[in-house]
């Protein structure tokens, strides 16, 4: 173990979020929140000086392995979310550290599950920051640092490997410094279209910035207490519309971007991606309709809207769909299941993984038929690699054993059990609200610390996608 | 496609169905139900009649190959239930088919779901059979062929992977026939035992052979209305000892017949059984104790029957489980998933699968600290085959996109979610009863048409492990 490499990164980690922190103090001195604003240069100042002196230290070597990436993805998550729940307790605004860390790793991790009763009391900086989070963590913050970071050769890719969602990247340009810079520049100029599109709509700036934040990184804070319920129609479609392109895999992004609009739409996971999300918006549209009784087009833009947002594991919501009949609602829970595109800021168990499972099942029924003959799964043309395969299939099971740990732990606070389920699944899958009590109203203030702090666990093991979780309690990572 | 030999199968499964159907006739004339033995008497022999024809025709292969073993046991099966569900009709007491066809296929497959909302009005050869058809699906009746039925080599070896649940059987004698016969007199045997040892402890003969019936084959119809809770502690321990017993693999009987005992006690699966289930039963009656107040060995006692119940998926019970509080409700539904043995009478997912799931959690966080090092899963001692890891990942596969299609369509009658989740959980994994109204006291009377025939093909493909039922679905499957 390359415990120089670990601690180095992590400072730069450390400086980055101190340079993040300039943002909620420009909010503050701008809505004249002196405290607030002095709070967060303060913290920032002294995570930035930390983390310069971190990086002082002498490197031995550069070059470092898998379980170096994971390890490093690993101990700066946990970083970062130390350090960003401390304005938040500070300013008294979650006078409990442990809550405050809840909402931060929410933020974080791009879950958008709160602890807040009213989220509306927060000072702006609050808010701001805690919206920035989502940006940040959407794509990654180590992804930025190796934007930014002149590191030597491939063997970063282990960190880009364990920080980015999905089976696997590599898909986009070889160079990794050139990836992550191209992954934010698109990031970025998304974002911006965004934000302008929402001014033009007539939102106010602070709104549309912390919005933008919110669906970018398809995290789901927002800044008034109904959520997005109160925007205008117009607002709220395009609020739908980029909840969807940000839940598409960058790679789609990358290959337009060098004219290769074929090879994009080829892309089996973006279809099947657009396939699910259509499908479960005309079955639950067709449900509301015939059960409320509603028009189809009001039916279908609210469908369109919370789905968007529970696939893409945003969690905004203009309606509560928690008083949905039993269709609608079991449906949602489905596709916060399915979750986004890999190499996309959504969580969930991906499509990707979806596809792979039932190519897989394709597989085995052809086999048992024409046992003699050997079949290979591809993906847009190409075969999967077997250790691809078996990574997917492996998390399957180590996300379903975290889940069912989690739900049993979860119950000892006695909720009921579509609370309880629906707790975890919000948490683990990064989407925001369940059902019931954690209904898109409700919020987790009433669990207890254990409760708390399995669910943050399972954010986490949600956005790092569980392994570099578990390798972390592996003594064998420990080992020089 | 070798149609000569499934119809001639179909045909030795047909004749033995007529056989069978002997026990409820005799019972019918013992309790002078004259009619409906003579209705038992009537479809018995009628069954035997087509079945002897169908054996008649000349065959030209009598090898075959997987294939041909799943297109068997699968259509066996559908037979099996459509001539089974016949009697209950005709008699009246089920007069719709639909119903009738439900009720037998949850006891060929073991699970003991019922639609009847009052099970004591029954006539005494309607519930002989009823719970005879547990005892026949326990083991299978494939299994059953077999061992009566002079077949040709190895190649016989694909209905028995076929019908027997489990990632593998072969640990037993490799005689594909004497292994099927072994397994009918360890069956017999323990069964014998059983009930003999009810009848001491004071049961009627009826009730003790039905009630053994249920619990060999882990299936969970009763005769009363109140499944165990009427009888007296002794026979409810008796009754869980051996729920136990039926859910452990028969490779441990066999080893321990021929005087291997140390193998026998070396079997990991066994050993995790017996871990998991003891371990249920610890947590349940803890939280039994403190949230209700109860006597530690009154809860116990509830604990360890609920516990052995619904792990084996046998499905008895003697308390409404219910009403107990969430955590020890969320325990109960935990250990419905795990299951039984593979190559028990039991269903689930097994435990045997779920312990080469968290080996395969384990080589993949080694495997990423050590990338270079080759890791191999090994069981009892002995290295995994790949095919048989590959089943058992697609097998989870399969399941969770068989369950979550099972309850979206379940969903559509507007039932609340924990019914709905809990009708496919108690379905799929051949359990029996659910929570809320699929509880133990209630019953599957009120879902509509559709959702009763998913239920149907959900037990069928719990019960035959899911593969042999798609094949049927494959084209491949049926070309010559």
């Amino acid at each position: 173990m390359n415990f120089g490499i670990v601690i180095y990164i992590i400072g730069w980690v450390m400086i980055l979020e101190g340079a993040f922190m300039l943002l909620p103090v420009v909010t503050g001195v701008i809505y004249g929140e002196w405290m607030h604003a002095g709070i967060y240069l303060a913290v920032g100042a002294v995570s930035a000086l930390i983390g310069f002196l971190l990086r002082q230290r002498k490197l031995q070597k550069t070059t470092f392995y898998a379980r170096e990436g994971f390890v490093t993805v690993a101990l700066s998550w946990i970083v970062l979310s130390l350090i960003g729940a401390l304005p938040f307790t500070i300013s008294g605004d979650i006078p409990f550290y442990v809550d405050a860390l809840f909402e931060i790793i929410s933020g974080f991790t791009t879950t958008g599950s709160s602890i807040l009763r009213d989220v509306e009391a927060l000072s702006h900086a609050n808010l701001m920051w805690r919206s920035f989070s989502h940006w940040v963590g959407g794509m990654g913050v180590l992804v930025f640092v190796l934007a930014v970071l002149p590191m030597t050769g491939g063997s970063s890719m282990n960190i880009m490997r364990a920080e980015s969602p999905g089976p696997s990247v590599g898909k986009l340009v070889p160079k990794i410094r050139q990836t992550a810079m191209l992954l934010y520049k698109i990031y970025m100029a998304m974002t911006v279209v965004q934000a302008v599109i929402m001014l033009i709509g007539g939102m106010p700036l602070f709104d549309a910035l912390c919005l933008t934040f919110g669906t970018a990184g398809t995290g789901g804070f927002g800044v008034l207490a109904d959520s997005c319920a109160s925007y205008s129609i117009f607002l709220q479609c395009v609020i739908t519309v980029f909840m969807v392109l940000f839940g598409v895999n960058f790679s789609f992004y990358y290959l337009m971007l060098i004219r290769k609009p074929k090879d994009a739409f080829k892309m089996e996971e973006v279809r099947w991606y657009v396939i699910i999300y259509l499908t479960a918006v005309l079955m639950i549209t067709v449900n509301l309709v015939f059960e409320g009784g509603g028009s189809v087009l009001v039916e279908l833009q609210r469908a369109a809207f919370q789905v968007a947002s529970v696939m893409t594991t945003t969690g905004y919501a203009t309606v509560d769909f928690n008083l949905w009949p039993t269709f609608s609602r079991a449906m949602m829970v489905l596709v916060m299941f399915v979750g986004a595109c890999a190499g996309s800021t959504g969580g969930g168990i991906k499509v990707s993984r979806i596809v792979l499972y039932v190519k897989q099942i394709g597989r085995e029924i052809r086999q048992q038929i024409h046992p003699r003959t050997v079949k290979v799964i591809q993906m847009d043309g190409k075969p999967v690699d077997k250790l691809v395969l078996n990574s997917a299939n492996v998390f399957l099971m180590a996300y379903l054993i975290i889940f069912a740990v989690s739900v049993m732990i979860l119950c000892t606070e006695g909720f009921d059990l579509t609370t309880t389920f629906t707790a975890v699944t919000a948490t683990i899958n990064n989407i925001g609200p369940g059902l019931n009590m954690v209904g898109a109203t409700g919020n987790f203030a009433d669990f207890g610390v254990l409760s708390k702090f399995v669910m943050m666990f399972d954010m986490l093991a949600g956005r790092l996608e569980i392994i570099p979780l578990l390798v972390l309690f592996h003594p064998g990572a420990w080992r020089r």
